[in-house]
């Protein structure tokens, strides 16, 4: 007999696998060998389909948990002191964890089922509390709905995607400064407009 | 006997395919049968056979008249009095000419042979010189190179299509705040990175 329970070792075997199925997707994509994620994790493949009987319900448990660590980021921020600064730093933290996770950048433009479609929802909400936060404290541009604001994050995603690395970041950078709220900069473009 | 010459006549039921090819594409996408295409010229089926033997030459044909269009506006566009405001209106007319035409942002990310690929090139190098005039008249901020340009142009193509069509066009606004250089926006930037 171990100092393990049975049950604490499925426990602790389920984390790897999802840590290394992270790293596995994150480096070759979604159409990484399970057999790949096993050897990354430590343990058998027969382990890995016993708490993932199919690779769309590990993807599915990847990108849960990644929704899941980013709503809990957002839901943190929502208290943050400067609204502006915890939307900017939300954005840029949504971004450069989607970019690097084509799993994840997928889960945001498609459908993964219903417990993700609620992981996905709980995110978009806490998101749009951000966005009215710095919104109503005059940091971003008022007209901005949170649909709207979810086009652009994808755009971006898609940007950073194309950028290389050495200039990761460098999109969201730009959505950050041009959605911000100038009246200067408001001004000039409805003069330049008329 | 007629009173056209029947290389005119070609010409002409060649451009009205082409056209008709166009607004076919923009409004049900690359899938679209070429039957509907010649319903939409006013042509026979057969007459779209000769002209373009294959649903890809129609597309990349399509694409390669885009493509030098924007080109061209782009060259005349080099010699205009303010190089801030030529930039951005390139941009507002890329982004909302890809964003109705599926078939030309497929081109601006993907290959479809080598005489789109040379009319890509001409148009890139000629962005690269409406980004290198807006940089030096101060207008845009001076770290952006045309690969990082291609790739926000990409991200924010991508972002047009999943708005509303009421909020057309706010992707590229978005862009084209992002993208200006401002001395104090800079330094605030810098200081909170600090």
């Amino acid at each position: 007999m171990t100092g393990r329970k049975p049950r604490a070792d499925a426990a602790v075997n389920r984390a790897a696998v999802l840590a290394a199925a992270q790293d596995a997707f994150a480096a070759c994509g979604p159409d990484v060998a399970l057999d790949e994620i096993a050897r990354r994790a430590n343990v058998g493949p027969g382990t890995v389909h016993r708490h993932f009987p199919s690779k769309q319900a590990l993807i599915g448990a990847v990108v849960l948990d990644r929704l899941t660590g980013l709503a809990d980021v957002a839901g943190r921020l929502a208290e943050a002191a400067d609204p502006g600064a915890a939307f900017t730093g939300f954005l840029r933290q949504l971004a450069g964890e989607a970019a690097h996770n084509r799993v994840l950048s997928l889960a945001l433009g498609t459908d993964l089922g219903e417990e993700v479609a609620a992981a996905t929802a709980t995110l978009r909400q806490r998101v749009a509390v951000l966005l009215g936060r710095a919104q109503r404290a005059g940091a971003v541009r008022a007209d901005l709905d949170p649909a709207d604001l979810h086009a652009l994050i994808i755009g971006i995603i898609e940007a950073e995607r194309r950028l290389p690395d050495s200039r990761r970041g460098l999109g969201v950078d730009v959505l950050c400064d041009g959605l911000r709220e100038r009246g200067s900069a408001r001004v000039a473009k409805a003069a330049g407009r008329g």
